[in-house]
């Protein structure tokens, strides 16, 4: 999303993500005249947005790469906010367009509200299809099923959909978006409320996650893909920018294990780019980070070593398979990785 | 000292720390107009300051408490600099000032230098005698003999001084004196130097306390003293609030064992209030932190785990003994302690 640009909104009281504006759907029938189809789409995402990183990681574990294509935006907004500096001339070579904002600005013509990442983008007419961050990956999990790759897992089974919406809930409200909440709190006992919350939750996941796998069924779900995208960024930027500072992942023995497992899974930690995330939060939050140093640390090796989780059994990809090599054009540079 | 308020600045240029103004010093033979004298002077810190604390830790070590009495500054300075408002009436018993600017002032009228801890006052005139934080520990440990207890330890032996010396010149320039040139460093390259600087000694004394308990001969000596005041806040303060995050003193096993060894030494962990820290880097530097917001973390309950360093021998106190329990009326508050 976009925290700072965008959709989150930093007033006296305390801060409040919006809701999506654009909740289309993509579906198998087309029934909000957005069909499902190869080629049509473009996902926008930033490699620093940890709602956009959902649906880079479905994506891959999906095997959509080929029937989706991906535009990756610069991780440091400006007041025009996301914007495709990263590509040549400054213009998403598809689209053709400097800012996503030109494709909110299609969709409807000086929409009053932020501009976010994760967003899809029709291809041909150039306009906005959605911005909904909570729906997009739900939707690549069940409704793209005809697109998906030969032996695609299954990542919102529909007999655990109970179950996983109601972790899903849990780690939204306390974990992802908690961080927030502590992160840009203007007052001590907002503050405090927040990172005890983000803590406390955590603390629970860990129990949950010391003697199984994964945090829904034994097989990688929608759960999983929701706690990784902050867990991924803990150290490096909720930890010190967040003040999320009870202890690092690195010392939690079972999330970090845990995490580890993930981004070492194929699908996971290939779409993490720390340098996008590291930048993103320190450069673009002066109102928490006024001089907009970035720090050096936390020393990233630790991600590479091995985690010893498949002693507790499950089945990552379920009755399907790992996905392939990240296609050559959207491997993530070497500084951005550990 | 005061960082924030007082001798150190913030220029276009890098963080330069100022040398400190009133360098007269207590000596036995009072050749400089103030002699060692029980009773006289009057010690005042901030329980929040590094350099302060090193003054508070020799004094406890050396069994000074009843010879050099003690004031604490509340930990968060105002536009006045350090002040007396933890005291009854918000004025010092003792000195009977509500700040310690004024002890300054009747020393040179108008100095328009900063104010700074640790200061030793004299009390019949209530004149500031030293700020000068380089020497008041190697004087308390050399020149006040007389006064130390019985079996308070050399803590600057004569045939070790050399080494002392240069080792304690690393540790002032990247570790005492670093962190506070990666914290309030107003460009990226001048962080990064300062930052790497830091970490490069870390690990550099790290390999030398190895195999060793202390960082010159086999007891405790001024050089342990000024290397922990550092390594006491790093985790609480100069890993997130200055940036010094490459990883955490508790990631770091032969230093966090090193720091949890003299934290549990009498005369060291005694003197220190980690809510006094938080709240006076987290409050007072906004420059960096904005919102004046203190973190929750980190948990401290680690201080008190054992370290085992016992195993690699060395003797505290040398031929000498351990500091009795702290008086009643300079006990840590439980807030602030583990």
């Amino acid at each position: 999303m976009g925290e700072s640009a965008g959709n989150a909104s930093l007033g006296k009281k305390a801060f409040k993500r919006s809701r999506s504006h654009f909740a289309d759907r993509i579906t198998a029938d087309g029934r909000d005249g957005w069909p499902v189809e190869a080629g049509r789409y473009r996902l926008v995402v930033s490699r620093a947005c940890p709602w956009a990183s959902r649906a880079l990681i479905s994506r891959r574990l999906l095997g959509l790469e080929g029937a989706l294509s991906l535009a990756v935006a610069d991780p440091v907004q400006d007041d025009r906010s996301w914007r495709f500096t990263l590509d040549p001339d400054g213009r998403d070579p598809v689209l053709g367009i400097r800012f996503l904002g030109e494709a909110y600005d299609a969709r409807e013509k000086d929409y009053p509200g932020g501009v976010s990442v994760p967003a899809v983008v029709d291809v041909p007419s150039g306009r906005l299809v959605t911005n909904d961050y909570q729906q997009i990956t739900l939707d690549l999990a069940t409704e793209w099923t005809a697109l998906h790759r030969e032996g695609a897992p299954d990542l919102y089974p529909e007999r655990l959909r109970g179950e996983i919406d109601e972790v899903v809930a849990d780690v939204y409200e306390d974990v992802n978006n908690g961080v927030y909440r502590a992160g840009f709190a203007t007052g001590q006992e907002e503050y405090e409320e927040a990172c005890a919350g983000v803590f406390r939750r955590l603390e629970q996941l860990a129990g949950r996650l010391a003697d199984r796998r994964y945090l829904v069924g034994d097989t990688i779900t929608e759960a999983d893909i929701r706690l990784f995208t902050t867990l991924v960024r803990f150290d490096a930027v909720y930890h010190g920018h967040f003040k999320c500072n009870r202890w690092k992942l690195a010392e939690n023995q079972v999330l970090w294990a845990y995490a580890r497992d993930l981004y070492q899974t194929p699908g996971f930690g290939d779409t993490v780019d720390f340098d996008h995330i590291k930048r993103h939060y320190y450069q673009v939050h002066t109102g928490i980070n006024p001089t907009a140093i970035v720090p050096l640390g936390p020393d990233l090796a630790g991600w590479l070593t091995p985690h010893h989780r498949e002693r507790l059994g499950g089945r990552p990809f379920g009755e399907g398979t790992a996905p392939g090599p990240v296609p050559e054009d959207e491997r993530v540079p070497a500084h951005g990785r550990p």
